[in-house]
C-alpha cells in the first residue's frame, strides 16, 4: 500500500536509486507491517538546480548525497512504529550503501484504506 | 481541484501519458463530481530503474505497461464514489487505450478545501 | 518541515525553478512560521505533453508560464495563514520574476508532526 517517491542527485551508478528503494521497502516490511511484495516506487534524479536542500537545518550537516524519501501509506501507525521506520531506513542505507545518516530525509503522508486501487479498478483494501 | 500525478514507462508514443490523463480527468468528472475544466496534471516517464512495481502483489499480474496514478483532491467523497472512480478509470483506459486493467494503480490523497489556490494568490474554495 | 514540489515548463533559463523555489521558501517563513533554513524542494521541468493545465478554469486565464506548487507541511495553519501564504507567493513571483499571478497554482498537503525525519533516522518533531 505504500507509494514511495525517492529523489536524489544524478550519480555515476545506474540503478542506485533502485537499490535505495529496495532498502526502504524492506525497512517498511520489517518495522511497520507493510505486506511482502507491496513494493511500488517512483524515483527521480536531479541536479543542484532541481533538488534543493538546506545544508544544516536543525544542526544536521547534509551533503549532495542527500536522499528525500516521501512515503504515502495507510494511516494508523503509532509514533513508535514511525520512529522505528526512520531509524531502520537511515541505519541500513548507511550500512549497505554507505549513505551518510545525515543525508536521509523522510516524510510520511497518511491516507484512508479505501484510497487505493492496486489494479483491475477495485479498491482492494475497502 | 484535483492535482493528478501520472507515472508510466517511457514508450514510443509521444503524448501517450497525456491521453491517459484525459481519460482520468473525464472519469473524475463523471464519477466524483469534479468540475468541468478542473484539469491539472503532472506526468513523468520512467525506465525500469526509476519506476518500480511488484509483478503480482495481491495476485494481480502487472506488466511494464503499469500506470501509477496519484490524485490529490478535496476530502469527503464516499467509499462508493471512490470505487466508481477506480472502476471507471480502469475500464476506460482498457477500452480506449488497450491498457491492461491489472496495470492501473490509483491512490487518493485528500486535503481540505482551503488548501488550494488556482491562481491570483486567492483560496478560491475557502 | 515543508517539502515543496514545483512543476513548470522547461525554459531557456537554467536555475529558474530554483529561483521560484527561493521565493516560495521566503514566503513560507514570512507568512506561516516555517523556520529559517527549513528549505527542501524538488523541481521538475516539463513540456506540453507532461504538464497539463486548463487555460481558464474558474475564469482565470493561464499560460504556458504556469507554475504548480505542491507543499507538504505540518497540519494546523489557520485559513487566514494559508490565504496570506497564497497571496504572498503570487505577489512576489510577480514582482520579482514577472510571473503572471494567474499562472501561480498552489496546493497544500497536511501531515502530522511525527511524520518527518530530517536526518539521522530521528523524528525531530515528535
Amino acid at each position: 500500500m505504500p507509494l514511495v517517491r525517492i529523489a536524489l542527485m544524478k550519480g555515476p551508478h545506474q540503478g542506485y536509486g533502485r537499490k535505495i528503494g529496495e532498502i526502504v521497502y524492506r525497512a517498511m516490511v520489517d518495522t511497520i507491517k507493510v505486506p511482502h511484495q507491496d513494493h511500488f516506487q517512483i524515483i527521480s534524479e536531479h541536479d543542484a538546480d532541481t533538488l534543493i536542500y538546506d545544508p544544516d537545518y536543525l544542526g544536521i550537516r547534509r551533503s549532495d548525497g542527500v536522499v528525500l524519501i516521501q512515503i504515502t501509506l495507510n494511516e494508523g501507525r503509532s509514533v513508535d512504529m514511525k520512529k522505528a521506520l526512520y531509524a531502520t531506513i537511515a541505519e541500513r542505507l548507511h550500512d549497505e550503501l554507505a549513505i551518510r545518516r545525515e543525508d536521509v530525509l523522510i516524510n510520511l503522508v497518511e491516507v484512508k484504506k479505501e484510497n487505493w486501487s492496486f489494479g483491475n479498478g477495485v479498491a482492494q483494501y475497502a
